[in-house]
């Protein structure tokens, strides 16, 4: 009796390695295909992805799947991981593309040249340059003398939860704190989304969501604004967007970098759509407090698959003490601390206690700085004859450049000592941008905006 | 010409949509066979995975890629996805299978006990309760007058760096600073490996190494060692272990939880295994401090792709400053320091400026004391006539329970305001030990024993 279920088990074997090599081949084959389907493309000049087909197919894997009984996530795990490469096969002699140059690289290598002894004028970060309140340097002497320098529940020391829980108006277990707002997204992303499955993400926009998607294999996808339409995102075209991989929309605004601020109808059907699709919604607002016009935040909507973030870096001007702040329903919060504990046990604890700290004073100061900075900038732009969209918030102007590439302006500028963020980094489409950071003083900015008048004057 | 080339594209898509269902058709006809498979193993009472097994059919899959010109990273992606899947519908009744207890989610339960009120005596976690040294104090305090809490270069500041690289006598472009030595495990794991990729942990170990693999789909492959075998692993199994999936082997001496130091011998024919298989290997060198006999670090071997992990949280008794780094050739630290751009930027700045400050003393007090604790702990387990193995190194006692399971004895511990960690936190097979931990004063490690000791008589 053994020994026959221990034949039937080898037959099965062999069966399932037979099965095994079928699979490879077929997949062989279909790459095959993908790439003379990408030669006939690119002999018609048509782009390499074309997301009508790609849509067709999956339609067609899911009612497959639905008829032989198979789980629809894992079909379209499968389709995804078949899909990317065929993506790949059809691009395949295509030049490696170097990575996007972001505002964060420019910054590094400003960095360096500080570090060699060159004097670099910051306007590629969003670092403002005024100090914290008075009370967080007083808390750092006294984290040290009250030994508060341990290891802290992963989702923050519980004073600091509560006093954000607070502010938002939640509860402290709907709260988790974060070593800056990026972790933040960093962590929602990577624990709400699997491999294969999609994000919408409306560019220009800040380029850690699609970072943190391609650190897990997830997918992209791009709603793109123009400067022609000010910056607004076509809804008609998000809803087009949708298929049953599609799991989180981000949104950021007030815009980094643009400064817009989404009006209140449109953050509502945007609202609907995530409700309709069962998606997860990503709000950014760190730049939450740097509004030159009413802002609605995600709260405002009740949607329970909302995740908001926030952070201590702009408002307080404590970017180097990284700490932020994910809040969302107890069970996103769970999955977003669970890659915490994971990557980081917590947050460090005198970090969290400055950012206490802190919260006892309202910036209203900063606010005003900012708006005023913004304003010199807009006006310096204006003389330079540069066009741009008033920003409604946040701390930059995305001015578009009369000619040449972002890049090329930039590399000038850093070479003279002046520090600008390219366009293209907060998306491909926008190489004829660039992003001024209104982080410092006036009397800094002038010095910066006169350099590169000047740099662009030689270019014309 | 261009009608007859978008008919050609127009069939070729058909064949790429008619070949992805016969894959996905053929897909789910292997998970069919391999419940059955399932089944049967069950029946005869054999483990579901078999390694034997898996290797031929990745053997086969291999040399079929090299027959029809298939890369072979893809095609091991892709079996890969099969395995797990036909894992998944091997087992598909077993119970859902709760996330191990670790040591860190007792702390956080320990947390919680404290905040509602209780008083807990913390033998879970790795955290000493000497003060870092005083100069620490003093540079928080300048940190705020310096005014340097802003980003920093994403691989830390420089002079840390500085500091680091001639500690370890190697230059400042193979260090990166990262948010304790956890994020330096992190971000080492997601960038060297992919899903589907393997890394070998030498087990009983840190639950963190298998964390961070499953968080991008790497597949954690354990190197069992034994109380009766003192901890040593079988480097003939290690050998047999290698497949063209295996990518990485992870070390940990002074080991967590066993205190065990690797012998020099041992260490080298490790460090060949990993040179003759082209494999990273990681070295948690975070207790090296605390040795009771000679340790060698995996920088003596000048193997090209190890991995140096280090922390001044045990050294410096400094955990809730979060601040580690990594050591490694100029390409690892790039990747490592990738990673860490997306989700953090860079570390709190007046956290590492602490380091650095930490760095002009040599803590030998410390090691002293942590000496003499280790001693007292190991003398009242004696008493207590448990079985253990001696540390060499690190932190930790963990003995082996003469009866029940580890997290019974955790729970009822805890029930008494004792805190310690269940020895499967480390390990599926380690139902019978618990980690105790060396990190309070004896006087409050005597009151942990003693309930200890007295909640174990009841059991009895």
């Amino acid at each position: 009796m053994v020994m026959g279920k221990n034949d039937e088990l080898e037959s099965l074997r062999h069966q399932v390695s037979d099965i095994t090599a079928q699979i490879i081949r077929n997949v062989h084959r279909r790459m095959e295909l993908a790439k003379q389907i990408g030669e006939i493309k690119s002999s018609l000049g048509i782009d390499v992805k074309d997301e009508k087909v790609e849509q067709e197919i999956r339609l067609r894997v899911l009612s497959l799947a639905d008829e032989i009984g198979m789980g629809r996530d894992f079909a379209l795990q499968l389709l995804n991981v078949l899909l990317e490469e065929s993506e790949q096969a059809q691009v395949q002699k295509r030049l490696q593309k170097g990575q996007r140059q972001t505002h964060l690289g420019i910054f590094m290598k400003a960095k360096q040249l500080e570090a060699s002894g060159k004097r670099i004028i910051h306007m590629e970060i969003g670092e403002p340059d005024y100090p914290p309140p008075a009370r967080v340097g007083e808390s750092l002497a006294d984290s040290f003398r009250l030994r508060q320098y341990h290891y802290t529940d992963t989702r923050g020391i519980p004073k600091l939860r509560d006093a954000i829980a607070e502010k938002e108006g939640v509860s402290e277990d709907e709260v988790v704190v974060t070593p800056g707002g990026r972790f933040a997204v960093f962590s929602a992303i990577t624990s709400l989304l699997k491999a294969g499955q999609e994000l919408i993400v409306i560019e220009p926009a800040w380029p850690a969501y699609k970072q943190c998607a391609d650190f897990i294999g997830a997918r992209t996808k791009v709603l793109r604004t123009t400067f022609a339409n000010k910056w607004t995102p076509d809804l008609q075209q998000l809803e087009e967007m949708m298929n049953p991989s599609t799991k989180m929309i981000v949104l950021n605004y007030p815009n980094n970098p643009t400064g817009k601020i989404l009006d209140g109808k449109r953050l509502e059907r945007i609202v609907s759509v995530a409700k309709d699709n069962g998606l997860y919604l990503l709000s950014d607002e760190v730049y939450a407090d740097y509004t030159l016009k009413k802002f609605a935040s995600i709260h405002e909507y009740g949607y329970d698959k909302s995740i908001l973030v926030s952070s201590f870096s702009k408002r307080y001007a404590m970017t180097g003490f990284r700490v932020g702040y994910a809040v969302a329903n107890n069970d996103i919060i769970a999955k977003i601390a669970s890659v915490q504990a994971i990557g980081i046990t917590s947050v460090a604890e005198p970090m969290q206690r400055a950012a206490l700290a802190a919260m006892s004073e309202y910036p209203s100061e900063n606010v005003r700085m900012m708006k005023k900075r913004l304003d010199f900038v807009c006006g310096k732009l204006k003389e330079m004859s540069l066009r741009f969209v008033e920003p409604e918030g946040a701390m930059y102007v995305y001015p578009e450049l009369p000619r040449g590439e972002d890049i090329e302006l930039v590399e000038k500028l850093l070479e003279k000592g002046v520090a600008i963020a390219p366009g293209s980094g907060f998306g491909d489409y926008y190489r004829q941008f660039v992003r001024i950071s209104a982080c410092q003083p006036e009397k800094i900015l002038e010095k910066g905006l006169t350099i590169m008048a000047s740099v662009m004057k030689e270019q014309a």
